[in-house]
């Protein structure tokens, strides 16, 4: 056809894609949020880095007190995944390593192993316990909002990927809710049964005052 | 572990924190509105006031022509529901008090009796009725966008707390709808088969013109 | 118009309700449940005592470890409730009564106190601290997934009604999840950093073994 | 390649497509819902036919009271709309046609003239009105759960097609809602003012007793 | 009532409305987008013609090469569809018109025969192929996501009327996404094991390079 | 507390619980399927192997037409994933080895290569272009319903695994929709304006007829 009919065509094509809720809403990363995320980057900006992290590829430090990190590649530094419902991270594990008892407020978890083996579980509502050794290449998953953990179950480093359901699902690690801030002690131990020493103990331990 | 070693397992969670969608999105009332609520103020601005309402510990002011009044906690007066899907309302009925036939369009209504007796009823797109006189401590449900009325059914006064499946699930009275506007009285009797001197009467006690 | 022609307008509706995913779907509580709630009850079969529950009205049972009970108007008591993302639960507390640190998982709530004063408060993923108490009246949004507690302030018994925004939000009480089961006492020390001691008088307290 | 490796790659792509929720869940009328739809057919009994319906090619009868039909394309007449959030109705108003002021609890309605002339409009929570004369071709939305209504503007017969953002939105027509049922003359005047002559007219009109 | 007990219920109701994620969220176009769709325009600037639009009343200009056009009203056209899950299409088939093998991205899609008669089908995951002949009247689903095309098999024109479960379904035609842009001639081939001829052949057609 | 008590205490949480949509629902892969996923095996039946899945440790077998396998944890291996709206897949490349240009209806799809490099892109309903090559470590997204591809970059075999917004997220290869079935020729070449000895021959190659 010729150039002009083939215009016309792509005017139809692009006045709708223009007009569009986008096929991506790439992050503004520098404006607002809005309970759906955040605002997204005029399509003339967006390129195909937007799509891209290379952060997943180097390991993370874990000489730390859990000997663990957790490496994230959430909307914040994927800026392509807002608004699309996943995310993806890395766990580094080392000897002894672990990732304490945890929530993600903002949706489920699937992890696979792909070096070493880790130890995963999760505890239901009705309190049951629902936890097992995994081996390279196994997969696993945590229903959303779910108590759970992992620990290296290897004499090495253990490394997973775990993928979410949200882009920003969030951490949330119950000790440093707990012992991590300013949260006053009897208060704490009201709410946990702890002994007032064991509170003490572990707010020294993770920088918590009060 | 090190404060350095505190930090950097901080930086992490922060890093994760920040960049997602928030735990929460606090309603920044002053800005715009999208499809899913309100933007969200900075994490940084947020206090534990965003999260909390004290308007419904106020009866409200019945002497009115329904003897009723509706007192709403939705995300205006409480922005910390933005976003999250449940807003609150506090009914006080003196006697005789109506909440006339109405629907909320944005969600669902749970509502429980604090005190007195209420007649409270829906109807279904089959036309079946369904109400019942509800005491106190009873609860009912008035599933979505579904016509439900509330009629003080105690010689004092009656209270409830209604609660909503949205942060703003709008509230269409059928009577204001329908006579407290410049709807024109030929075409309200043309949709509601009411004559003319009924409109005309409704129209006068309801503040409607046309 | 006749009694025929009404009949005619009537079937249109009727076939148009009965065709649809019904304006509700109360639970069918013998049946098996999907993963966006149980099956519906046959409409026919729906009574306005499937949309009501009486259950709220009754004070629960605070003779206890926490001095507080929690008393549901989830979907398994209130079945109109079903796919329709709320529901209610009346707490109460005797001096003294406590809801430990707990997490509901599917969903959001709100809280208003009908008695007494509550401390309420709840930790965000980037351990900032949100709690206040609340008087008679006041009302508190606890974002969906995130720790946290209500601790009774009054000297006397406290009441608060809560809402969700799903019909069956669960509950999720972290001393419960690492001390009420069989999780080994090493694993609940490897992901807490609690004390073996501390592990062990909390499993005999809470009923937990290994 | 050879049929044997076509085989293997199939079954690949078939056991994940059995796997899945399929592309498409056809509902099964016959058995029952869940709050997301009817369960579905099993894809190996799925037919072509299953997603076409010709029902909206014939006009509706409106030789009744409001002088005009409302034709569903719903879950119930078209199965393969089953969890999909779209539907069609055609309208068919006859000169003096109107369909009464209504509401569609589930969802949302775009409408599109294909004869005649057509008043539409709707209110808003803010008892704002919104209404205005359609001609042949004009589009027009009506938010989710507002009350609205359609009135022949032409001299002859005009034709809509109407679509929906659920497979199955109801619609509730206030006047049969309020006086095509058993719902008692005297609850029915506490709840909308309207005085006991017009109410026990009306429902005498739509088949009302009460 | 008096005027000011008027008020003080209308009060009420704005203050819940203005309060309110609005009944409706009219696109501001010239603003940003959200992953929900685009901000609100302020609600006391919206009029009853943000709601309404003419355009499918005009036949698209069906010369070019698919002899076909797709006029759409998508938010982009009628800005009152923001949010509300559901938009509007118009289909023209010249004689010998296509509509090429096609997805929309973002939602389902239901289509009405208006005139003439079109071949009309989609494609599963499963390679199962439904497909049939529709006449004037006829209504047919295809559901989200999934390879789907029309063809005019009437000797005149044919037009269809088709409505989305997204107020932006998007619209991607395959032979322009692998012809009509810069994508390099052996990256197609090798992704779709079309000839080299055939490729150079339809970027000639499309507009294609490279 | 006593064991009297814990149990009063446990039964009330297990009374929500067990009334619950529960925090997970287990795929019955026997039984029928709803549009939101499979209805769930009941809790008593659920065990942690429920959520394991060990198949993606294996190497898809790449002997094939696109020296390419595609590995799946859908919801159908993995009946855990059942509504949670997340599911992974393993994708092998040996040299050569493409997964052609496809969608996945039902969600988006972020990636990590694992070994070797991939280049990998995706385009958009404007037909923009994006695509790039990838090395071990980097991550990609590819987002809801657009078309996409991943070719190998190296020399050897080269790994991915890939996660999806969607626990069967379903896969449409566009060349097994239009040359893998009994789609007819004359049709294909309509709506893909393809040369008929390029169909004919497609068809040869992916087992279609007609």
């Amino acid at each position: 056809m010729s150039i002009l009919q083939t215009l016309i065509l792509f005017s139809l094509l692009l006045s709708a894609s223009h007009a569009a809720v986008q096929d991506f809403c790439v992050a503004d990363l520098m404006g607002p949020q809005s309970p759906s995320g955040y605002l997204c980057k005029k399509e003339s900006a967006v390129t195909v880095n937007d799509f891209i992290f290379s952060g997943l590829g180097v390991p993370g430090n874990t000489t730390n007190l859990i000997k663990a990190a957790v490496t994230t590649a959430f909307v914040g530094q994927l800026p392509g995944l807002n608004g699309l419902g996943i995310s993806l991270a890395r766990l580094d594990l080392a000897p002894g390593g672990v990732i304490p008892i945890h929530t993600h407020p903002g949706g489920s978890e699937v992890l696979i192993v792909l070096q070493g083996s880790i130890c995963a579980g999760f505890i239901s509502s009705a309190n049951n316990v629902y936890f097992k050794n995994l081996n390279k290449g196994d997969s696993m998953v945590f229903p959303q909002g779910l108590l759970h953990f992992q620990v290296n179950a290897a004499k090495g480093p253990s490394i997973a990927i775990v993928s979410f359901s949200s882009p920003s699902p969030g951490l949330q690690i119950v000790d440093f809710a707990l012992f991590g801030n300013n949260l006053p002690s009897a208060l704490v131990e009201a709410i946990t049964f702890l002994d007032d020493a064991q509170v003490k103990k572990l707010k020294a331990l993770l920088g918590g005052t009060g």
